[in-house]
């Protein structure tokens, strides 16, 4: 088959490879088709994931048909069409039985293009399937389902259910990448008074007030502080959100919101931040790092299924497998071509 | 009357003044029966908090008998003996009306000894009177309960609540002074499997040991990391609580924690801290902040009315009101004296 192979820092190729075989008895064969390329995917290729090493074929997020399950499957059969999340877990340790799959003690967790080969790819093999994958239901398109397997849960989970989200909060969302878009989606969700979006690129930022949010401030250009203060009666935001990953960006998070507020952050980060404890003893914080469970997965299906939840404005372009390597271009040059996310699958769809 | 007056960093002396007078409605007016000194006070006098000027009557905790009432007080009556908490809560604006009442924004929060006159001295203006005091139980001492004006429910809110304490849970409590050694009294109520505290000082550690903990660690001669690594299969705490108050050990209460585990920060800072995203952005971590409230002060009288709760071994030394200025000697050379709390009363008890 054909894979999106790493090969050290900045270096990537769509190329031939041995099919994946069942392992252990919990895995499924699955044949990929949908697939989409994570801001993660860049942090690997910038060097910055060191786990990750030389040949190992990358991404966390599909949607496909199982091809084949092991002696030990007991939920899939083949033929049955699923997401791959972007956690595994083995579903029996103490993390996993506590519904933190993201800490699964096993060799769960997230593994896939990361510690196992991922989803970039016509095959993947999918360990512990059971607790894996979910279904796709009827009249669900593999498009909304794809999003699902990692930006959706990531922003629900870290953002909305960490930072205790309530109706007629203000809450402000730093950077408006794929993630911090999705946290507008779940946002809305819980009738906040107002979503407010902050970012650096204005092209990202009309995007945030075509998904919902209500006001959207360039941090060059706006008073962001001022305009919250004056949004909060002086007191700053209920909740606020970081979507960036770097320590401008948290300490801006835990300086606009109220006493009493919550801090919560997805970005994932590679350096450490200031904390000012001078400002924050007294002001009863509540700041939340996390990895995503995938556990609001079902919830989410179930708001697609409904009507709910519409992910399909996430996806702004287009390829099959064999452009992957352009689509990496485009996904990466995201400040020029204005991409979200893209999707590629084995034919034009 | 005479009360202890603060003249600037490091001058303080027992000294005549005026005494009190109601000024609202809602104030009462409380003669002082025992009265204690915080660590609070000490960084006050080492000039750490500039809001307070010269001239002010320090104190933040105290129980005393009512005097005189405003015509608003509705709760107190002449003759009634009552707690003097260290918040003061209008009751009425929008944060005491959530239980937040260390934010109140209508003049309440920490001011007692801070931004008005406070508890040491013969007689203390209370105001917001009805929310501002708790009154004494038949049965419980002066003492018992003086113990609940700050310390006892500042480890149970910020410390033990925060920190979502549960049964079975290893809790490190870093800092064996008078919060600490509250902290492990309140997370005696919860069960935890081991209550390990850490600190410099040996003699502390014993009064830790004395007070329930189950293992006790010093920093400069146990790895400490090490052994809570062992006592937790390699996962770390479950809650860490830092009770110091500088960047150092709130590095460590974020060091020792597992994933998925609370860091609740009791200390008063004066200084920022490191905060290591690029290693905790994906361990699930729940950080709290927080000025007390005082929400739980009944809880914690109902505690010490059933016998659940002794706060007597928190008081090693005991003075008149005219030996003040000895007993802040006492007090603030805590290393050398062993002094955890004193208490002053008008006549030797």
């Amino acid at each position: 088959m054909k894979a999106l192979v790493f090969h050290g820092p900045g270096q990537r190729s769509w190329e031939d490879v041995p099919n994946p075989t069942i392992q252990d008895p919990t895995d499924a064969i699955v044949r990929v088709d949908a697939v989409t390329i994570c801001g993660t995917d860049l942090h690997i290729l910038g060097g910055d994931v060191p786990e990750v090493t030389d040949g190992r074929i990358l991404g966390h997020e599909a949607v496909g048909t199982v091809v084949e399950i092991g002696p030990g499957v007991r939920n899939l059969a083949v033929g049955d069409r699923v997401l791959v999340s972007c956690i595994s877990a083995c579903g029996r340790c103490r993390f996993c039985r506590e519904g933190r799959y993201g800490q699964c003690l096993n060799g769960g967790g997230w593994i896939l293009g990361h510690l196992i080969d991922g989803t970039q790819a016509e095959i993947v093999r999918v360990p512990f399937a059971d607790n894996s994958t979910h279904k796709v239901p009827d009249g669900v398109s593999d498009e909304q389902m794809l999003m699902l397997a990692d930006i959706l849960p990531t922003s629900y989970e870290v953002g909305v259910l960490n930072g205790a989200l309530r109706p007629a909060d203000v809450v402000v969302i730093i950077g408006a990448g794929p993630i911090g878009l999705a946290a507008v989606l779940g946002a809305k969700l819980f009738s906040p008074s107002h979503i407010v979006v902050v970012d650096l690129v204005d092209s990202r930022l009309d995007a945030a007030k075509a998904f919902g949010a209500d006001i959207v401030l360039n941090s060059k250009s706006d008073d962001v502080a001022a305009i919250v203060r004056d949004l909060t009666g002086g007191l700053g935001a209920d909740v606020t959100m970081e979507a960036v990953g770097i320590p401008e960006t948290f300490e801006q998070a835990v300086a606009l919101v109220r006493p009493g507020g919550h801090v919560a952050n997805m970005g994932v980060h590679g350096a450490p931040a200031m904390l000012h404890l001078e400002d924050i003893w007294i002001k009863d914080l509540t700041i939340t790092t996390g990895l995503v469970d995938t556990y609001s997965t079902p919830t989410l299906i179930g708001l697609v299924e409904s009507g709910r939840l519409d992910t399909s404005p996430m996806i702004t372009h287009r390829f099959t497998l064999d452009q992957f390597e352009e689509a990496y271009d485009v996904f990466g040059k995201a400040g020029e071509t204005g991409a979200l996310k893209v999707v590629l699958t084995p034919t034009r769809t």
